[in-house]
């Protein structure tokens, strides 16, 4: 399958010689944050040295940030390159994603000859229990995202805990794809990082890219009690993965609590707020919690919002959804109200 | 095998508290070029957006730069991040490398659990044309370095062409990097750029890190005539291989032909120094024509070196040498003179 992904604004720009506004990505909407930019620009006369093979600093910053040892994080070159590594250490013959779901789990399984099992979610995109079932010593793999990702919907902490028990019985690996957790109203009762020191099995990603609003610099971690895994994962690929820029950047974006607590509060006021405007507009909007919404509409909106200058993310190259799918991401108040206005004009 | 890499300052600086003089890690003395430089810290500010994933300006900026389609140009994170890619879409059972080369060559092989066959240069450490017998129909993939790392000798193109001969006609992909070439005294005679449209079956990298000192954004490419197989290299891993701080970075590095000229005549000028220097010291140097050195010492370097705040390569971990071999970037005349003053202590 070609997969194609949100955020491609250098084609947009490349057709229409201006930048387009963006719901396509789900990305913080506030920017790159101050320090943050100021850390990358600091950096930037440094790149004459390699970087940090082990990312020494950013690891216990990480660390700190997330109270677990420096020996459990390991960095990429963003979540995907960790996928892709991931996949890569398992070395998988059979794996398990929900369908629908983020399509470079699917992208790394295929560059690894790996059969895929699809356990659909159910028809408001929450994951049942029936997946237990799905998961024998046949499956080397699960691959989760919690909130899903393109639905936002989140898997109940309780089945998680049940789904990782099951893959420990399996022999199997877990991948928990925490990307968009932060962006849940109770992050701390969904994210299965309590789990890690009870299944070594389970490993835990997350990503600077949306919520510190870093996607062009590639910057991502892995979490896993089991060190062994992490250190077979990074002799998957290249030693360098995380460029010094992004070790600095990574740094700096953790010292950035308050640009947090505003975007997270954006996203709650605002998701709702979309939400709210996009049913009015007769759309079936799914009940999701991150900091995106994933709704449906029969008329065709990607290139009527294009010509507009707006960018939103076609759903059809997700298994289990079709091109009456549409996914957008939550932004501020103005662009929310400018991307409402264009689908007025769309759908009128 | 457990490999290390020269360029680790960070395990350095976290021993000793300041940074060391780093002859480990073959890269430009002259610094960032403050083009590059400016170009980050301006592109610090738009990392919100994801990266190009087509990379589409600097393809065209390296195209125009090397005198290639665009359509052959793939950009990575490194030229190591192009080897890994490109040993996970050829899938070979069975490879071959040279003794010594590059340990990452190897290290991708193994991740791949590819058979390695190694090649032993002469006691020149030149490769004689043998090495044509020793790639038959079992041989998936050779691998090049032009000129060799560690050692600095290139390989006649006279036997590179009938090496890329007789991998077309084995069915056998051949990978030629280039990351040192530019620092020959004729490039041009030694590239195998001119090959690329006879031989579809050849692959050669680039990277940024050593010609423009840039090893800390991570940049690279590979230049092929079979888009198919660069598009498997593509899919191999994650799609935004290359981040948007390092795509600016390439597109400003490439208007730097006075720095290239500046780097290429210093290390001309300080490799026949350096090296005559090192002889005098009554060590064996290896006649490399690369911007390092190769060299024999039977006393340790390494300990006395670093206790001065020096790191050399020490070159144990090459397959063909052993702790007696060290590797020395070519740097500027006062740290060149620096080297071989501690040198000339330690050895007293």
């Amino acid at each position: 399958m070609d997969r194609t992904h949100g955020g491609d604004w250098a084609a947009f720009e490349h057709e229409y010689g201006v930048p387009p506004l963006d719901f396509s990505a789900s990305v913080s909407p506030l920017g790159v944050p101050e320090g943050v930019r100021a850390a990358v620009a600091a950096a930037a006369g440094e790149i004459d040295r390699y970087p940090d093979p082990d990312c020494r600093a950013l690891r216990r910053a990480i660390a700190a940030h997330e109270g677990v040892e420096a020996a459990w994080v390991l960095c990429g070159g963003g979540a995907s390159d960790l996928i892709y590594r991931a996949v890569q250490a398992v070395k998988p013959r059979r794996a398990l994603v929900t369908a629908p779901c983020f399509g470079e789990y699917e992208a790394a399984l295929e560059a690894a000859d790996c059969e895929i099992v699809r356990y659909p979610l159910n028809t408001v995109f929450r994951l049942e229990e029936g997946v237990l079932a799905a998961i024998d010593e046949t499956v080397d793999l699960v691959i989760l995202c919690q909130p899903n990702n393109p639905s936002g919907v989140a898997v109940d902490p309780a089945l998680l805990r049940r789904i990782a028990e099951r893959c420990a019985a399996a022999r199997c690996r877990l991948m928990a794809d925490e990307c968009f957790t932060d962006f849940l109203d109770a992050p701390d009762q969904y994210s299965c990082k309590p789990l890690l020191a009870v299944f070594p099995n389970l490993l835990m990603l997350k990503a600077f890219t949306k919520l510190y609003a870093m996607a062009g610099a590639r910057l991502g971690y892995a979490l896993c009690a089991d060190e062994g895994f992490l250190d077979a994962m990074r002799r998957a690929g290249a030693p360098w993965a995380v460029s010094h820029l992004a070790q600095a950047a990574g740094v700096a974006a953790l010292r950035e609590t308050d640009y947090v607590e505003r975007v997270r509060a954006l996203v709650r006021t605002e998701r709702a707020l979309l939400s709210q405007r996009l049913a009015a507009l007769g759309l079936r909007v799914v009940a999701g919690e991150a900091n995106f919404l994933l709704f449906r509409c029969d008329t065709p909106l990607d290139a009527p919002l294009r010509r507009r200058g707006i960018l939103i993310r076609r759903c059809g190259d997700f298994a289990g959804l079709d091109d009456t799918w549409y996914r957008a991401a939550v932004r501020t108040h103005g662009d929310n109200e400018r991307l409402i206005a264009a689908l007025t004009e769309v759908l009128a």
